[in-house]
């Protein structure tokens, strides 16, 4: 037995999130992944991923591993699962780890990245990728906001109601406002990620680029400690998760 | 009446391309933007187009026009289509033209590009924008074959057969080859563009990047004017219209 590591990419629109669901609920990434690695090695495959990802979310570096007997080489592993898997998901890259790497507990930081489209009108060629804002939205403020919440730090006040978590400390190394052309995105970098964090601070920062929500406001705001005092959980489908670190 | 310039930005992917049909094969563009327009304006619309796109092939700059009675002001036209378009089919602009204004007849020039992925793996983010070719291709063969395209030509061996035009001269202005890490583009401008010019050209620049064609043999190519001399045609979802002059 080996365990193989795999690096993977998908197109979240058509899945009901990476984790393989109890009873029918629809496709996901997991179950469609597992079972192209079974057809492909032959044997029985469990995977253990870096981080959940909900229905719509997408992922250019998602990290799972598996104990697998294959005598596959790793090198050709990609290409095998990939002729297998629809266009939607593709492994990027295959490699033996030692016995004792975790997708999930060995990762230092994670990396997600949040797209906003802040256009009249939504491009056709991104609509599945990105959250369509068409009101004008004061990036600067959102900057400020953003390197308000930069640290470590309890962020009950950005997590969805209803986690099991008990700890809600989490170090928030980078929180960075990018824009290129119509596009918005923000880059949050920590060492983990509470239930719909990402998505509650790209939610705020767009209320504070519409004006709704002050930059001066945000650290009392994590203080209070009060999900209600945040902005919009932001849609799925802006969100992406990019990398993860080991 | 008046006579009403629309500019569209389409993802061809699921649609049987830009014209309607005769009889039913699928739906069309064209079918589809009728339809809603004529929803909106509550009459009866038939919309000229700057030009075809074929089944799978996208549009960030067609043009259409046609002519209503609407009173709907011109900047509010967009939104109000828009609301019951699919989200695949996007009116960017809409402005009020001079009687003689014809999508088609009035363009001095178009341009269309036409985009590569050159990298192992296709990303699922772009895939169904792209022709992705994983062999390493020759960027520098490609730009001198490109450039030898260019000119007042009779591109009779790039156009596919069954045209029903007679008049195979085009002034082909721009043939253009642009690397952006994985993505190749192909540039092209002219006054007009025969059937499946385009995607003749960019398959013959990949066999070109392949080491299957020699740039020197493009002039003879030309000259002998015998469609099976080029390359593939290449697919067409890596084809997009980008934009046509008046």
């Amino acid at each position: 037995m080996q365990n193989i590591k795999l690096t993977l990419e998908y197109d979240g629109t058509c899945y009901h999130g990476f984790q393989r669901q109890p009873d029918f609920h629809g496709p996901t990434i997991q179950g469609v992944l597992e079972s192209k690695l079974e057809l492909i090695t032959k044997t029985e495959v469990r995977v253990a991923m870096a981080g959940r990802t909900d229905a719509g979310v997408h992922a250019r570096g998602q990290v799972v591993n598996f104990f697998s007997p294959t005598k596959i080489p790793m090198d050709k592993l990609p290409k095998a699962v990939n002729s297998v898997l629809p266009y939607d998901i593709r492994v990027k890259q295959a490699e033996i780890v030692p016995d004792d790497f975790h997708a999930r507990f060995s990762a230092q930081w994670k990396r997600y990245i949040y797209t906003i489209y802040n256009n009249q009108f939504v491009s056709v060629f991104n609509r599945l990728f990105v959250f369509h804002v068409p009101q004008a939205l004061n990036v600067p403020a959102m900057r400020a906001a953003a390197q308000a919440m930069v640290g470590t730090r309890d962020f009950t006040a950005f997590c969805a109601a209803g986690s099991p978590v008990k700890n809600f400390v989490r170090n928030l190394m980078t929180c960075e406002v990018r824009q290129a052309g119509p596009e918005i995105s923000i880059i949050c970098e920590a060492d983990g990620f509470l239930y719909n964090m990402v998505r509650i601070i790209s939610g705020t920062l767009v209320d504070v680029g519409k004006g709704r929500i002050k930059p001066a406001a945000i650290p009392q705001m994590i203080e209070a400690g009060d999900r209600k005092t945040c902005g919009i959980t932001a849609p799925p489908q802006g969100l992406c998760m990019d990398y993860v670190h080991y």
